[in-house]
């Protein structure tokens, strides 16, 4: 296999990591005075609130540790990284040992949250930071939190339920998450606890959560598996499972491309492809019910920036690692369509949130949920997969090639 | 002043209520096996899900009891408000004597909240019950229920917070829900609280949430009325401030036409109109940020139906009680728009959810949040006023003709 179409694609995604998204944001975001990042800006960059998202709080320190650890040893983002990392450890810890989800610009706790997602962006926060600075107790702080999510991931009753006991159920997004942080955590400050337990989520998400009979992967099923036929259990999150997709291709990929996690990587792709593609107007919806019927959550049509963004990594990485065509049109077809919409070419970065039809729902660049995470992750993936890559050829990269 | 329209709205409103709308829902949402009601139907009919939304359950009683209260004393009605009001009873309320919001087909909790309004949705179902069923046991109950939540509205503390005290802020949905259901009560089996309690909300929605000099109603504000100047804090909900406008005419209507309250009532709504009026494509837009920056909740600019039937409502009884053409055309604006892009002509009742555009974002009828409610209340509301304005020619209505 020869695309001559991916060393392009290298280096395209390349120059708007570092000539478009990161100056979107940096340095302009680095808060001198408190610690952290300022991040909710609106399009053209200004400021629209100066409080802070624990959880982007977190991510914004990964990328920027991460940028430093693997693309180029740039002192900035070395600074930037230890201004997250040091708020996080100030500000964003309650007297529990849990984690906030909302603080002013100074600190001070807004919300918490029952979930533990805070958590676990501030684990590869705290160990991609500690690869970068050296700093070994960041290292140990990364270890420690990282023990407390795997705890609060299967311990059941140690964080507070948001429904009754009376129809339980479990979600794909904690195995999801905990896969990636595991990943990101070995990859960094290395930990002997990653292999096993990515091999433990991996078989629950294949066992409870992927159905082939109907080719879906569940957003949430009872305990045993089974599909819950009202509203919330029948809605589905197809950017959520893509995302989970390629973190199982990743693995597959680190495991020596393991043929049976490339199976699985790819059915979760093709079965949420085919339901979250729009045909109509392109890109990939936020929510659909398995059995077609109306969903609850509003936004459900709308096109939301990051599931375009895990689709573009999902489809690269299953060409890249099958060889498959078929995987190569479905990047070629939502890296066109996101590129073609979300792109701000005049300000850089992206827009959030588009209508069904492609057209600006609102103009925010980061808010509560949005900031310096899917898209230039998703950038700095596919630029590194795609230059490891041409770099070998691509012979080791192809299972049946 | 006389508008000849105004005949044709009359019998308008009470076909649309008693031949389009009421007989979507009824009969065949009666739950004759378990109690209470199916209300969660897609566009046709068909029953999507069998859970009970508790807030929806309340709002079905009070409508069934209050038709039968003041339109037509049909027995399906009162039969079908005792069926409503005795789910509520016997399934809905926890042993802490707070209610549940979701709870299962056969009256098992799901999920409950930190909100009270399951709560107030319950009082007025059951005062209404009360006087359609005679039954004192059920006046009884809404009574106690009410001081329950006056308690919960005015006593710091007593429901558990969503937020930290780091940034205190109050919100109008509080003492505008209490107007209502405070004359909810008065108007069905009495109480000698409410004309003060409505007096108290009132001047606490007119002192901190009313903004004459940038002519706007806050969503939410600090303990001394300032504006909150971050995300949430700006965010305005224009069909929940005229809703709020529409109570306080109502409280003027009772009040022999009280001109402070009109006055109050028209400039709520005169604001609130020219904030969430949508130019472009007609109807009530769902927010708006208060100095125009990006709203964070995804569905900001989409047309649900329930801003549009509180603006119905709003724009005649001003219109009503001042004579001032300005609303009549509102109503007509306002009118044309929901009926002609929320009606299903061929299955009856309202879609829920539109884009922007006006183009239906999905089908259900029935869900978690939408049911036998805004439309019906607007429906029987505006034919009601009609009836009576129309039976003593104005006269009586208007404070400056």
């Amino acid at each position: 296999m020869y695309n001559p179409d991916l060393a392009y694609y290298q280096e395209f995604y390349s120059k708007q990591l570092l000539n478009d998204t990161i100056p979107f944001w940096f340095p302009r975001s680095y808060d001198q005075e408190y610690g952290g990042f300022l991040l909710m800006r609106d399009a053209d960059g200004s400021l629209i609130d100066d409080d802070k998202a624990v959880w982007i709080q977190g991510r914004a320190t990964w990328l920027l540790a991460t940028l430093y650890n693997t693309v180029e040893q740039r002192a900035e983002w070395q600074e930037g990284a230890k201004l997250g990392y040091d708020f996080l450890v100030k500000h964003c810890f309650d007297t529990d040992g849990r984690m906030f989800f909302h603080v002013t610009r100074d600190g001070k706790p807004i919300r918490k949250r029952r979930y533990f997602f805070s958590e676990t962006f501030a684990v590869i926060a705290m160990a991609a930071y500690a690869k970068a600075s050296g700093d070994e107790t960041a290292a140990n702080r990364s270890r420690e939190l990282f023990g407390k999510c795997i705890q609060y991931a299967t311990v059941p009753g140690l964080l507070e339920p948001k429904f009754t006991d009376t129809r339980p159920t479990i979600g794909i997004g904690v195995p999801m998450i905990m896969i990636n942080t595991a990943q990101q955590v070995r990859e960094t400050i290395g930990d002997e606890r990653c292999d096993e337990w990515i091999s433990n989520w991996i078989r629950t998400i294949e066992q409870y959560f992927v159905k082939d009979d109907i080719r879906c992967v569940m957003e949430q099923v009872a305990p045993d598996g089974s599909i819950i036929n009202h509203i919330d259990g029948r809605t589905l999150n197809p950017g959520h499972a893509i995302e989970g997709a390629w973190f199982i291709l990743e693995e597959a990929k680190y495991r020596g491309n393991d043929p049976a996690l490339i199976n699985l990587g790819c059915r979760m792709l093709d079965y949420m492809w085919e339901r979250g593609w729009d045909k109509e107007y392109g890109g990939i919806i936020y929510f659909r019910d398995v059995f077609n019927k109306p969903v609850q959550e509003y936004w459900q049509d709308m096109k939301f920036w990051w599931p375009q963004n895990e689709a573009i990594i999902a489809t690269l990485l299953a060409y890249l690692m099958t060889g498959n065509e078929k995987y190569a049109e479905w990047h070629r077809m939502i890296h066109e369509y996101a590129y073609a919409h979300f792109h701000d070419a005049q300000n850089g970065e992206w827009y959030g949130y588009l209508h069904r039809n492609g057209t600006i729902a609102q103009s925010a660049k980061g808010n509560m949920f949005k900031g310096p995470f899917h898209l230039p992750r998703q950038e700095w993936y596919c630029q590194k997969i795609l230059k490891e890559y041409l770099a070998v050829k691509s012979t080791q990269w192809m299972v049946n090639s």
